[in-house]
């Protein structure tokens, strides 16, 4: 790449930032949190092969680089404030150019979160988004506030992106409507931001579900010091998963990851705000256990039958 | 890489974050900047081949990943506070993980900079540093500021990384101790972060030298719709660079590149000022120009003669 490819590049990406006090284009951007607000920030990478196929459409990578970022914004109950980008290219290509930055800028234009500054060099494809939010002073939503007899919680429906990256994957074959109806669970994944700021004051954690279920709830037990028991057959998944043989349907439930719900625990007596935080944010959350006293993590079925379950998570280095 | 693995390489960059209200371990890291001040990002990423050779030791590629980053806040006049680290490795080192960690956090410490969060992934090697550092409202030095009738500063010597990255590629030699004399420049760039901030209120504009100093001054000139004189023989360089012939030491000095000295320009009023900075830094700056109101940048020698030179500033796409 030359430099004049290198600032064509920037050309995709050249947007005014209202939200920041100063944008792309200097040194350092500048942020200024409102009063009485903390910064949360949080960076992720995706790199060709590990996170994403070669073949996804580049709006929807462009779409999922930022949509995993804002998700850990929406596990924390922040409200999205600003984004860098830094960007490693093999090659220059404007329709991939123009199709990543249409993907991308369509989400943060949704949630109302600036570009305000990047990097961009030549190297083998790797997307790196670190995401910058606000919180009350004292209000984040962390993995450690999880106590003995408060219910957990799950957003959406699980499982559907790794039943994809199995198909996409030819470990398993699905016809051509379940495959489409499934897919965009793998490629257009939902951060769950309002949902988040809807339970600040109501969760007591929260953690986003990024490496399977039974994974990324171990995070929480473990960060709060408790055990939980989870109901394997309440955890919600769409139509075409539940038509699947069970064994499939506990891995893409309980460990398939890519899921990006919200998993959060709440006391029992706030069972009515939740569901006015699922009305707000129009999420809907469903009910799948309770957190225990004692250490580890005990499965039953919906008959109260213990299910036993290799707890191994979605683990980007497979 | 296994999910083992993937742990133990956390168990290097684990430590506290007294700078932030939330360290690593959660969704996202908190900061809080004091009040008053408005938080600096920046984010600059490190890919093999590109940025760095893959035989530079890995203290040094560790060091030299934050202090690009450093060099941004710098050129800001902003105080460092935390950064996140992304990593993306090809395989588990383990040697190679702790000379990188030892580099990076001997630096980070040694300018209070807390490493609050990170991502690792197997994948290409890819470093990518995302900085945060805070600066009162107001008093971010910026590319913008400069003036007709400022002086141009820099500080420190210029062209010593690209003389000994040109010996490295062995585009020309240098005898041992020549070598090692200018090796640390290349590999231990020492980010001007007191300077900068010794310079708010009297610089009125500001940039790091990365791209080479004709590129970049260029970005100032730009920005603050000015033009530029510049002396070419006044722009300091060290011993072994000064035996070199003519011609090499106008290419590394000029447009040499990976420098991280600190461009910026103020008023002849304030020179005192600037002397004083200097003494505050303990880093010596050097007046090697002034600003122009006509558009462009002029170069000319010692006797004030013109220099001709292609302003082809380094170029990470090369």
């Amino acid at each position: 790449m030359s430099l004049g490819e290198f600032e064509l590049i920037e050309q995709y990406f050249r947007r005014p930032a209202p939200r920041a006090v100063l944008g792309g284009g200097d040194d350092c951007a500048l942020l200024a949190p409102a009063a009485g607000q903390q910064l949360a920030v949080s960076t992720d990478a995706l790199v060709e092969g590990r996170h994403f196929l070669s073949t996804v459409p580049a709006d929807r990578l462009g779409h999922k680089a930022l949509a995993v970022n804002l998700s850990d914004l929406a596990a924390c109950g922040a409200e999205p404030l600003a984004f860098t980008l830094s960007l490693s290219l093999p090659r220059v290509d404007e329709a991939w150019l123009a199709g990543f930055a249409r993907g991308l800028l369509a989400l943060a234009d949704e949630h109302e979160c600036d570009l305000v500054g990047g990097d961009t060099t030549a190297g083998p494809l790797v997307i790196n988004i670190t995401v910058f939010g606000q919180v009350p002073a004292g209000a984040a939503l962390l993995r450690s506030g999880a106590r003995p007899g408060d219910d957990i919680w799950i957003s959406g429906r699980l499982g559907d992106a790794r039943l994809a990256l199995e198909a996409f994957r030819g470990a398993m074959s699905l016809d051509g409507r379940d495959f489409d109806a499934v897919r965009p669970a793998l490629e257009l994944p939902q951060p769950r931001v309002l949902l988040g700021q809807a339970l600040r004051g109501v969760a007591s954690s929260a953690i986003d579900v990024s490496d399977g279920l039974l994974g990324d709830l171990g995070h929480v037990l473990k960060a709060s010091g408790v055990g939980a028991e989870l109901d394997a057959d309440a955890v919600p998944r769409g139509p075409v998963l539940a038509r699947q043989p069970a064994t499939l349907q506990r891995l893409c439930t309980l460990t398939g990851g890519d899921d990006y719900e919200l998993l959060f625990t709440a006391p029992p007596a706030l069972r009515a705000a939740v569901h006015q935080a699922e009305l707000t944010a129009g999420t809907a959350v469903t009910r799948i256990g309770r957190i225990a006293a004692g250490p580890g993590l005990r499965l039953h079925d919906a008959q109260g039958r213990p299910v036993v379950h290799e707890a191994a998570s979605f683990d980007h280095f497979r």
